[in-house]
């Protein structure tokens, strides 16, 4: 599963080529990863993930607009990028330049997966999950995240995935998240409730 | 668990102070994370943690010589840098100069550690984690990783708690792999038998 440190971690530039690689890919399509490169995202939703023990799939990632993803951020074999929508990535040129803050963010997320993925009751997972996804992807409402899901299109079995829970027991979590209110659609946004309106009305006044 | 992200990244620097500030930690003891500060690892051993739903801690990476830590690196909260030896840290000035490669690296480890709890047999777990270790923190020896124990002091308890098991388990397993010869014990060391030399000599000579 692991794959020898990259010789450099800056991809081969040539100066015959100075504009920056660009491509256009299709929902379900890959980013390729054959190459040592650093693609930034310029449009679209990214799944990172890699293969278990058993050949099942292990999610390392949801990536977005701004965020640098590719070969040679990852020690991973097999490492996959998926498109979970229409993506736009471009090739950076010089990592080192720009992508400070861009590598301490993406620490930071994986880090925050790590940490829900090793929560132990499922629904603490969940719950820990959704509001990740929302303060990432979402826009904040009057009383939750508000998550397109025209532009985030979170299927069950992604969720699952990224939580490190079973389909089954997603699937019925978020049928008790939504009787609790916790979570609810409307148009074609999913809302996941803040947790603290879930408090006592005597803490929210406080 | 989560923290607001910081307004910068970057450590506050004053002109008065231009040396780097230096810390000698005894094992056991704390790492600051008050501050906005990124550490750099000079020597010793650090594990970063957070803690569960049900007040359990979370293993989140183990940090050697070179490698950055620090509060701007993390969005969790609580977070906490344990020393399991002394460690010594000095704060990184600026981040922005120095740090691409070594945020490269954390952010390839801290995703190896999420793929490797991910991974559903406690068996499969534990023979990652500990290749992963000897990886890192490892001498590579005739046939296998060996381990200093006294720089790199691998209670059950520890592996326990970065490989996502139970310390139960961990102690069984890793009976079960001495007896096959997976792992042995020679003076302070730990010696991790390479995968390869498990497979029958065939392929070795091909």
């Amino acid at each position: 599963m692991v794959r020898e440190p990259a010789s450099t971690l800056l991809p081969p530039t040539s100066p015959a080529t100075p504009a920056p690689h660009r491509l256009l890919i299709g929902r379900r399509g890959m980013v390729p990863t054959g190459a040592n490169v650093i693609w930034k995202i310029q449009s679209g939703l990214v799944r990172s993930s890699t293969w278990g023990e058993e050949g099942d799939m292990i999610s390392l990632g949801l990536w977005g607009p701004g965020d640098l993803i590719g070969r040679p951020l990852s020690c991973l074999d097999p490492y996959e990028l998926e498109c979970l929508t229409a993506v736009e990535v471009v090739a950076v040129s010089d990592p080192a330049l720009e992508s400070h803050e861009s590598l301490v963010r993406s620490l930071r997320y994986t880090e925050r997966l790590l940490s829900i993925t090793r929560l132990r009751r499922a629904e603490a997972k969940l719950a820990s999950l959704l509001g990740w996804i929302g303060e990432r992807f979402g826009q904040p409402g009057a009383t939750g995240w508000e998550i397109d899901l025209r532009r985030i299109p979170l299927t069950h079995q992604v969720i699952a995935e990224l939580s490190g829970s079973t389909r089954v027991t997603t699937t019925r979590l978020l049928g008790e998240f939504r009787q609790a209110g916790r979570i609810h659609r409307r148009d074609r946004a999913l809302i996941v409730r803040y947790p603290e309106t879930l408090y006592p009305p005597a803490r929210l006044s406080a």
